[in-house]
């Protein structure tokens, strides 16, 4: 696994006391490229490690893949030009049809409604059929309530240095499958789904926890995995709740020890 | 001013009481197309209210502005489709040269390390030079201590919802002179910036607090408004960090009642 801080040198300031110079632990952030057959569809700023997962989440996501046959290979570019290792190749199998231009157009909904958050909902849904009613969970507030408790304790580099989201995939006894540290929430995500997706493990009876807030690309994120559950430790948005409501799946917010908030 | 939250009826669960019904006030988000000459150049998804500013402040940000007078009018698109108010148009001067495809094109670094944090700091320098070391500002710690206190104040949606983030800019004094919502972190930036840009206010010797973390992205939109001081109430990132290291600015992270970090 790969470093996910560095130290630093820093200036701590206090009220009652003189500057003093102390060493402290700060989240990595580095570019990183994805390439599909030779042709960099995206740069994102992310947390090294794991990288592999991440492209393998962000394709599944966007919507570019579909099963794991249709991935060769995940790997660093050799050109010389990637020395700090931030240029990933995903080698895809030639039958894979690949709509490049797609994933760098924006999206423009055509709703009756012009743009607006149902519009954006529709969109999704052309692409990433709601879930089925039958594959909903049904869970022990028990079991969702002791959620973010054991996403913290995988947290470590967010222990280490406070800046860090976190994401992770529990089956339906509250057992964890993966969690996934990133500077970018939406990253965080990516990982845990593309670590699924490359081991081959089904999500449409897992449960999505993530450290923050829900909003509308969480919960697109999570049915383009076919998650039914998702739980967020703070807020969801207007359009999260919206989304999980027309998507029939169920949202948890506001997660603490002995309470939480069900949207949907 | 625009309703930033909306009602909503959710379920209240806890461990020792029966499920209860009961209403809920939620973070609104909803997509918003800007588009300059006629054509979209972006779509985000965000809190609604002050989108003329963040328009400006996306624009300025982005590298398309550099003068108030750039800016004929900005109004919600008056065609049909836009029943839900949220496709907004920029009229632009006619003198103001205009590189649509740089702004769909992704950014990408040809410095000898290939991609990393460094190159992605190079290129940004390309566009806007770092602060000169003059306009740096001395500030006492008491005033940068009260700034999150004084954000705090005025994210009332964030009280009502627990969902928004929180941007605000200072001036030397601490005197608040504008802040702003959102559900994105970088809007909330956007809007502050945007209004400051509008109004003709220069950021030379001003202070960008932000409500959550320092990132890449964040650093650098305060360099594309010239704001030598960003103070986060969490943590920074490494290439934050760097970025403000290169750029001269003075970079406050963990800023609370009593203490604070300071990273340059």
């Amino acid at each position: 696994m790969n470093e996910q801080s560095k130290q630093i040198s820093i200036t701590r300031l206090t009220r009652d006391s003189k500057p003093t110079t102390k060493s402290d632990q700060i989240a990595l952030e580095e570019p990183l490229e994805i390439r599909v057959r030779g042709q960099a569809i995206a740069v994102t700023m992310r947390t090294p490690g794991h990288d592999e997962e991440l492209a393998a989440g962000f394709l599944i996501t966007e919507g570019i893949l579909k099963n794991r046959a249709d991935i060769i290979e995940i790997a660093p570019c050799r050109a010389e030009g990637n020395v700090a290792g931030n240029i990933l190749n995903v080698f895809l199998s030639p039958e894979v049809p690949l709509d490049l231009d797609r994933l760098t157009r924006h999206v423009f909904s055509a709703s009756s409604c012009g743009l607006c958050g149902k519009a954006s909902i529709e969109t999704i849904h052309q692409q990433f059929a709601p879930i089925e009613k039958k594959q909903r969970l049904e869970l022990p507030l028990e079991t969702i309530l002791e959620l973010p408790k054991k996403l913290r304790v995988a947290q470590s580099t967010f222990d280490a240095t406070g800046g860090l989201h976190g994401a992770a995939l529990f089956d339906p006894t509250g057992q964890r499958l993966i969690a996934r540290e990133d500077i970018g929430r939406h990253n965080a995500v990516d990982k845990v789904i593309g670590h699924a997706f490359l081991n081959q493990i089904p999500l449409t009876d897992q449960i999505l926890c993530v450290s923050g807030r829900a909003s509308f690309e969480i919960m697109q994120k999570a049915l383009a995995a076919r998650i039914p559950t998702i739980v967020a430790v703070s807020a969801p948005s207007s359009l999260a709740v919206e989304f999980a409501r027309e998507s029939n799946q169920t949202l948890y917010g506001f997660v603490r020890e002995n309470s939480a908030n069900c949207y949907t």
